[in-house]
Order: structure tokens, then sequence, then C-alpha cells
């Protein structure tokens, strides 16, 4: 069906799934997983606004949030398209947006059958860094009669995947342009390594537009013009215009923030939409107070680049911080201070990394201030 | 409905949910969940066997599997009740047996109408360490005309929750005593502090049997007789008959075991049933492969009390480990190796934790050497 129908069809459906309610957080079980809309609708226009302002296209990534409604209102905001990680990601944010990036290479047979299932009107890219990867992608989408766009995925220093070579990346990118049934579309990488206070990214980011540049010289003297330069990642999204010959940006956090994304200075505290709401179950430790939120609703994981201490931190008292977890027990730390809290009072917890955090909920309440306006499945939650 | 029944109508289900293929490993998506059913009814049986022989109670905690199916299975090898951590994980168990424990505290409005909804013939107890959590409880369960059995939760070294003064718990188990509403059962410790090697718990056991000999000494004097005496858990599951007076058991991970288990030597890596099915996607950095299972297929923790490095390990190659991860990235440690597998190819990873890899996916592939027997959903993940 045409973009603006499944647009609407998208619209209708995630209507019908989040009856308005006008309860409060009281009601809710615990843990529940809670966004701000006041301040995710703030997050979402000041990316928006700084990708105008830059004349780079925004292509969220919606691993974070997993929600094919969020995606529509980031369409809606003047995305270009979508970023995906896996293939049910793609299925169901094709009902937002018939221009997907598929961020991850589709390996293994199974993967490239799904992936050309797709519906037919979307507009498919792949990232991929290897010849292994690029060849049987190829032959299927030319035996499918599909055009799958492709994109080189480069290592600027993440040191996770890409090439690392811009003369090899040029090799790749040229077969691209060769094979049927792919279209070379450019390059993209992620600079995940940048995560830095943002106050100290000066010199990565100097570095990584020295590597774009020289990048593009190559492809340049290969007489390979990319269409698209994609890079972001929320911790330096707003340090993209620094980064020469940028097309496209791809963050993903940015719709919600957390914790990470504040103690390195890339949003406020005030900015942090997601929280886990959690009761107090038990004080009988002293120094400490214990909540029904751990490591399977907050997730586990350490902040990187940040001397913060702990796996997450109270969204109205960020000095108390969760010490320690297990599955179903979050530890507060009270050893600084006075406040007591009491079995039965509530809390909400911003975890320290959201994208693994809203992953684990079945669904998100929408709230303003302490009341609940809506809610919505996090809908490509798991695997298929 | 009567018990049999309902374990029927359970059966029933499971066998309508996971109709058999006889397709092989290479036909799944990955990353995949997958346990080796041989590998786990060996480990039901040991435990079982292990509790029939100490006259131990055994009441598994179902947070590990959160599959009525395979709750169905620990009770036809002569379980006595389940164990859940959670109230949908209750409601869905209760499809398997009609004696619940919910080893944490209903604590708040929201939670105690749940847990009074749960089918008339469910048998439930509920472990809690304060008044405030007592008596909300009770006066609920008095409204509802329903008994709800309370362990009262002791903190015997764990230092989460519990209390740790003998006469402070004897104070509470008398109170439970007086409540109508709810009927006292016993005491209840989780000994997850017990995290050493196997051949290293000599002194922590016998500090825990100490405690123990000396929290029933007070209830004795206080002529508090507990019908239960409740600790498990799997690190030191096997020497569970070393602690005086204990009653009942409550592991849970021993169902499918994982890296941690194998580390302290509670189990072989050959009693490993869980693993998650991943696809190498790119070689392009040296001295790592990178394959599609990150911390949204494995979770992300670290191993506590051993010395082994990284995330998980290969089912068929211990020595090859996951030395970091982003969210759908797992990056094999090629450095001490010449292995070198190629994009495409598939590895099962053993995770550090099962039971929050789990809880990662939506389903588990149950498997027979490399041929799929069945499929059960994970139906008590997340939360409603």
């Amino acid at each position: 069906m045409p973009f603006a129908d499944r647009q609407q069809a998208a619209t209708a459906v995630s209507a019908a799934a989040t009856a308005a309610t006008a309860a409060s957080l009281d009601t809710l079980l615990t843990p529940a997983a809670v966004v701000d809309l006041d301040v995710m609708e703030a997050n979402l226009e000041r990316m928006a606004s700084y990708a105008r302002t830059h004349a780079l296209a925004l292509r969220p990534h919606t691993k974070t949030h997993k929600s094919p409604m969020l995606a529509a209102e980031q369409m809606r905001r003047g995305a270009s398209g979508l970023t995906v990680a896996q293939l049910h990601e793609a299925r169901l944010m094709s009902a937002a947006s018939d221009d997907i990036l598929l961020a991850h290479p589709p390996v293994g047979a199974p993967k490239l059958t799904r992936l050309l299932a797709l519906p037919a009107g979307t507009r498919i890219t792949v990232a991929l860094d290897s010849r292994a990867a690029l060849e049987p992608l190829a032959r299927a989408a030319n035996a499918a009669a599909r055009e799958v766009g492709v994109l080189v995925e480069l290592d600027l220093g993440m040191g996770r995947v890409g090439i690392a070579d811009a003369a090899d990346a040029a090799d790749l990118c040229r077969l691209c342009t060769q094979l049927e049934g792919v279209r070379w579309r450019g390059i993209m990488f992620y600079p995940g390594h940048i995560r830095a206070h943002v106050d100290e990214q000066d010199e990565a980011l100097e570095q990584l537009d020295a590597r774009v540049r020289h990048v593009l010289d190559v492809l340049d003297g290969a007489n390979l013009q990319p269409a698209v330069v994609s890079a972001g990642s929320t911790p330096a999204a707003f340090a993209s215009h620094r980064i020469h010959g940028l097309t496209e940006i791809r963050p993903g956090t940015y719709i919600f923030n957390d914790r990470t994304t504040a103690a390195i200075g890339a949003c406020t505290w005030s900015d942090c939409a997601y929280s886990v709401l959690a009761t107090v179950i038990s004080t009988a430790v002293s120094g400490q107070a214990v909540v029904d939120a751990g490591s399977k609703a907050l997730f586990r994981e350490e902040l990187r680049g940040s001397s913060w201490a702990g796996f997450g931190a109270l969204l109205d008292r960020p000095d108390i911080t969760v010490k320690g977890m297990s599955e179903e027990h979050g530890l507060l730390d009270l050893a600084d201070t006075d406040w007591r809290p009491k079995v039965g009072d509530r809390v909400r917890i911003v975890p320290n990394h959201v994208c693994v955090s809203v992953n684990l909920h079945e669904k998100v309440w929408g709230v303003r201030g302490e009341r609940i306006e809506r809610s919505w499945p996090v809908a490509a939650r798991g695997w298929e």
C-alpha cells in the first residue's frame, strides 16, 4: 500500500492499542517502564531541529524504542527514514516508513529470505563489510527481482565491525556497483568509540573528521561518489556538523536519553524521559532500600566514559544510585543520604542504558506529570 | 479445576504451542535460544534425585525458564511446588502446580489485588521481611476471605533482603501467627552469597549452618516451630544436606546451568543445556570475529566468584570467549587461537547467566543433537 496509507494504518493501530486512561502512576503494577511525553517530545524536536539546521538527513535508530508508533512520531518530525538492527524490527517499522536501513549484515539464508520478504514498497538498504556478506545478498536479491541498497561499513575507531583500510573499502564499494541485485548507496560508520564527555570530544572528533576526509578522498580517487555518508550515535550527535561530508545521522537513544547520555553531558538530567517505576519492598538491611526493579527491569550495564557509579539513579534524586542488583531486586544506596524510604514507597529509576532496559518491558506507559496518558507495546522486543 | 486436570490442560496447551518440526538448526534465524533436551532432562533428574535422597522438598524457581511446560516437567519429576518471583509468573505457573511460593514481598495494592486473584485452588505462600509488608497483606487476604501462607525471610549473609537478627525474625513470625488472613509457614533465606567454587565453600557452609541452627534455636525458644525452612540456589544446592534443619530447596538455574555454574564447579561444561545460536557477521577487525548475538541476546553480566573472563563462551570451544558486546554484536576473542571462523559460520554461545538470557527471547528451541524437536514460548517473560 502507498506510504501515506501505511502511515495512517500504523496510526490507527497504535490508537487502538493505546486507549487513553486517566489513571495515575499509583495504579501501576511495578516495575513499569514510564516515559514523560513532554520530555520525549522536546528530545525529538531538538534532534530534528539540529538535523534541519545542518541539512543532515535524520534516520533514527529504532532499536531504542522498538515501537512503530514512536517511529511514526519521528517520521512526522521530518526523519528521512528509519534505522533498524534486526529483521523483525524492519518488518514492524515498515508500517511507519518506506525507507529502512538495516544497520547489520543479513548473513545466511534465513535472514536473506526475511529481508526479501519485506513489503514490496519498502526501500531497503543494508550495511555490510565483506564480500562474503555482499555476494549472497546480491544473488538472493537478483533471484527475487528486488534491488537492495548497500552501505559499505567502515571502522573509524570503534573496532567492532567495518573495514579500516580506505582502499579495501573502495574495492568493496566498487564490487557493489558491479553486481546485479544490489545498488551501492554509500558508506556508513558508527562512532561509538566517542563516549567521553562532550566537552572532551574535540580530539576524537578531529581524528574522526580526518579519517572521513581520507576515506572520501580515496573513494573520489577511485571515481566512487557516495550518495550517503552515514554516521551518528547520540553521544556525539550534536557534533555531527563538525565531520566533513556527512549526509546522514542515525542516533537512537536521544528520544529518551539515559544516565549515560547525561553523564557525558550530551543531555541534561531533566532531558531523561524514561524511567522505571519501582516499589520499595524491603529496608531490612541497613544502609540500603531494596526495590522490585532489578536486572530484569533495568538491565545491568556499568557506565562507560564516566566516573558515575551504580546501575541507575532516581529521577528526582539523582544522587541516590542503584548500587547493586539481582534479577528482581535493585539496591538503592543510602550510605550518603538522610533520606529513608519506607516499604511501599515508589521511586522512578533512570537506567544507565535505556535501549536495553526498554527491551525488557512488554509495554511503556506515557505520562504527563503523574497522569497516564497512553501506553504502547514494545512491539519489536525480542526475536522472531 | 482440580490439579490433575490443570496439569493435563497445561500439557495440552504446550503440545499445541510446540508442534514438532524435523528441521535442523541451520534453518533458524539467529540469534536463537537453544536447549539440548538430553542435557536438560539429565539436569532435572540429577536435582530431583538429590532432593529425594536427602528428603528435601524441591520447589524449583521458575524464573530461569519462565515456561509452564518446563515447570510441569519439574512437577512430574517430584517437585513439591514451584517458586516464582513475580505475580505474572505466579498466574502462569498455576497451570503447572497448585502450590506456589512468591519469593518476593507483594507490596502495594496493585500487587495484592493480583495475588488474591490467583486461581482459587492455588495454595499461595509469600516471603516477606517486614511488618509493613505483612499487615496490608493480612488485611487484603482477610477481606478476600483467602488464606495466604507466609515465610519470614532472613538475611544469613547475602545482605540483600531479610531480617538478620533472629529475635526480630521471631517477632515477625509471631505476628504472622496472630493475624487473620495469613498463616505462618516458616522461614526462608537465599544463600546467594555462596558463590565460591564448590571445593571452597566449606567455610561459608559451616557459617550458614551455624546461623540456621541459631535461628531455629531462637524460634524454638519462642515456641515457634517452622513447618518450612526453605533455602537453595544452584551454586550450593548439592550441599543443602549439610545445613541443619532445611526442609526445602529452591534452585532455578540447574535446569539449564550456565557458564557461572560451570566456573564454580557446580556442574560440568557438558551439563550446560542452554546456548544462543549465533551467526558470524564480520571478521573485518583483526583478532576477533563478530556474531549477531550481543547484550540483547546473551545479556551483559560479568562472572562473579571466578576468574573466567568474558560474557560467554562457545559451547564446543569453551576457550573462545565473548570479550565484548554491544546490543546486537558479540565479539569473539581470537587472540589466543588459530581458529578462524568465516562470515556465515554458526556458533553456540553459553552465556554467563542463563536466567537473564532466556528472558530476552520469545521462544526456546529444544534440540537433540542438531535436530529440532520442539519449541516453547518463554511465556512469563517480561512484565504484565
